[in-house]
């Protein structure tokens, strides 16, 4: 067995091993997260086994924070009170050497945004979730990478694909120390070392709201019981998900995008390590 | 016939008429409530016969605790307007004498909330509607309870039994001279004489998010049809809830929370006084 | 072949061309709408080929609305940045003479709500979406229709018919130089020239939170490819819904509000110019 067919066993089973501990442990991931898709985020939290609370004020977000297993950070409707809770929440989370995801949803809308965003350098958020063109916008915001950030944006959907936002994921992880999950066709999964292509979802997963914010707020559940383990708690929130999409996407009742997003909470609920297995990625030197 | 059962029966038919009722009188059911779960709070108020309106600013309050039936506050996701909005809302109801219920979701977390909660006891909710952790914090922080508040807190689920809950349930209702209703696997809904537990209802409606905030929303739509039977509606909203959540479990079409979600609301739609029976509840003296 | 057949054969083209074109284009449609109802919205313009944003900030709203191909305001939950924030965007859209939808939901509650109703009137909106009442409660603000504005609200749901809504519609249209689509048992819209009466939809329609809102978001995807034709996109968008609808209560798998509104969104994702006939509506002269 060569090297990269160790890593990668080492890999499904660290991410196998991390859904299974959600569902027996129950971690609580708090969230600022956006108000479109809330109540999708916290039922996929609450469906991978995982408790869900969602705060707005400043000294909520830190005792949030600090009850929390981990927290999930969404900028996607920013409102004015959260110019001094998201700071808070990732101040307190570093305090504590807590994981955290950040979602930089919508990069380059806004002052506010890019303010939130440009603070979030220092705080090395552990996981950064994202699509390929929220990649490479946050990667150029933070002077990883050259160019305009501002290029790379239009609303909330991905404009560049996932090959062209590889070296910004890699840029990330290796900037943070931590993990980078860009959600795409294939989905691409760093922690600058090794670069993970993930297979599997479904196309109608970019037709229901919330998609890849469901999948930042998992993957702080699964941050919540990875012990540090970021690279697989991203895989493992990415893996579910694909499991969930494929799933979902071949069962007889669904139809188009309402019933597909029930039966993907529903196949969510029932994924374990037995689901994922390594045909499912493919992994390279990053 | 013995007294018990005379009770029962009373009570029985007094919960069946209020569920009736709603769906002639469509009742409106203004909310403050957090943003969430706002979606599927509205959905279950329309789907038992309510008419359901949501706010933030502090004039919209007072009007539409005006134009309400009845009322619901929820504090889960506060925000700075609400320290003006929610006190408003409440001094409304109070001059009109108007039924409200409270949900004090996550009672415990950040200054605001316990403000709020706070100052929510001199204008004595009409049904208290939380789990059985928000019901002892509660108590204590109303002083009706020895201990503190701050221990039965974490994020937004319980972690203490209903049987723990229930002097704290009974002490908060003959306060308010209102209904407590604590909901667990088995629920609790005392108006501090009598306190009823009742069967049914689903372990899926913990793996859905806002399941509590629906009921309480409920609980407030039937207030507005009771003619000031707290009791009969706190506990027409609980037997509502278990009905359509046993029916939605074992409906074939179910395979999880996200197909579980859609099914309890198509249930609830259909459910009527022909649903509640007296085999669902067990009363004792409180 | 008459005139009106002529008129309707026409309409019917132009709304079919506009549903079609949106699935090729995908159209951003960004949004400032209320927070109970923004994931259904924002499915339901993705399920019709568009693409979703929604801002709360100021800067934000005129960033978005200049990227955004059309735009959709609805005041359903107002916040106090919403003071700033929605008369930047409407001050952009015009500015750069970019269609955008009106949702002027619960008109009459509160200040706020009165300040933007009426401060949109010099903005003339290209569509206007509403319920009955909203329609004579508007025109009347406005002071287009004789009469008292407020009597003819109580929280968010209609209480008149559409015929009693008739002449405002008219006048609104006639006033905006855009169109007008009042929602009911059979939908209305008018372009202040011609009224349209669209049957189809479903009675679980009033059944299932942010219908209306759905519609309003939706129009505006439409309004994004419609080049200038917003009489075409109003009657698109309510052609589209009183499709889905149809199919979507006669789907075996519906068995009430709940499984309805999954199926409505798979239908809408389904729907195109082929499913869109004359027969659907009935044209008469203003």
């Amino acid at each position: 067995m060569n090297q990269k067919q160790t890593h990668l066993d080492d890999l499904i089973a660290r991410a196998g091993s991390i859904v299974d501990s959600a569902r027996l442990q129950t971690p609580l991931a708090g969230s600022i997260t956006n108000t479109v898709t809330q109540g999708f985020v916290a039922n996929a939290q609450i469906a991978c086994g995982g408790s869900a609370a969602m705060v707005y004020m400043p000294d909520e977000a830190r005792e949030l924070a600090q009850a929390s297993d981990a927290f999930y950070v969404n900028v996607g409707t920013l409102m004015p009170i959260l110019e001094q809770s998201i700071p808070a929440a990732m101040q307190s989370l570093n305090d504590q050497r807590k994981a955290w995801v950040l979602d930089p949803v919508a990069i380059g809308i806004g002052g506010l945004r890019t303010r939130i965003l440009t603070d979030a350098k220092e705080h090395r958020p552990s996981i950064i979730r994202c699509n390929a063109s929220e990649a490479i916008a946050l990667s150029r915001l933070w002077g990883l990478d050259a160019g305009n950030a501002l290029e790379h944006t239009r609303g909330v959907d991905a404009k560049d694909t996932i090959e062209a936002a590889r070296s910004s994921a890699v840029s990330l992880a290796s900037y943070t120390h931590g993990a980078v999950a860009v959600s795409g066709e294939v989905d691409l999964v760093t922690d600058g070392t090794l670069v993970a292509y993930c297979a599997g979802g479904s196309s109608l997963m970019t037709k229901v709201t919330g998609s890849g914010c469901a999948l930042g707020g998992v993957s702080a559940v699964y941050c919540g019981v990875a012990n540090g383990d970021l690279f697989g708690a991203a895989l493992a929130g990415t893996l579910a998900f694909d499991v969930a999409g494929s799933r979902a996407q071949t069962r007889a009742d669904v139809r188009g995008p309402g019933s597909f997003q029930a039966a993907f909470l529903d196949e969510l609920f029932h994924v374990s390590s037995n689901d994922i297995a390594p045909d499912m990625v493919k992994i390279e030197a990053a």
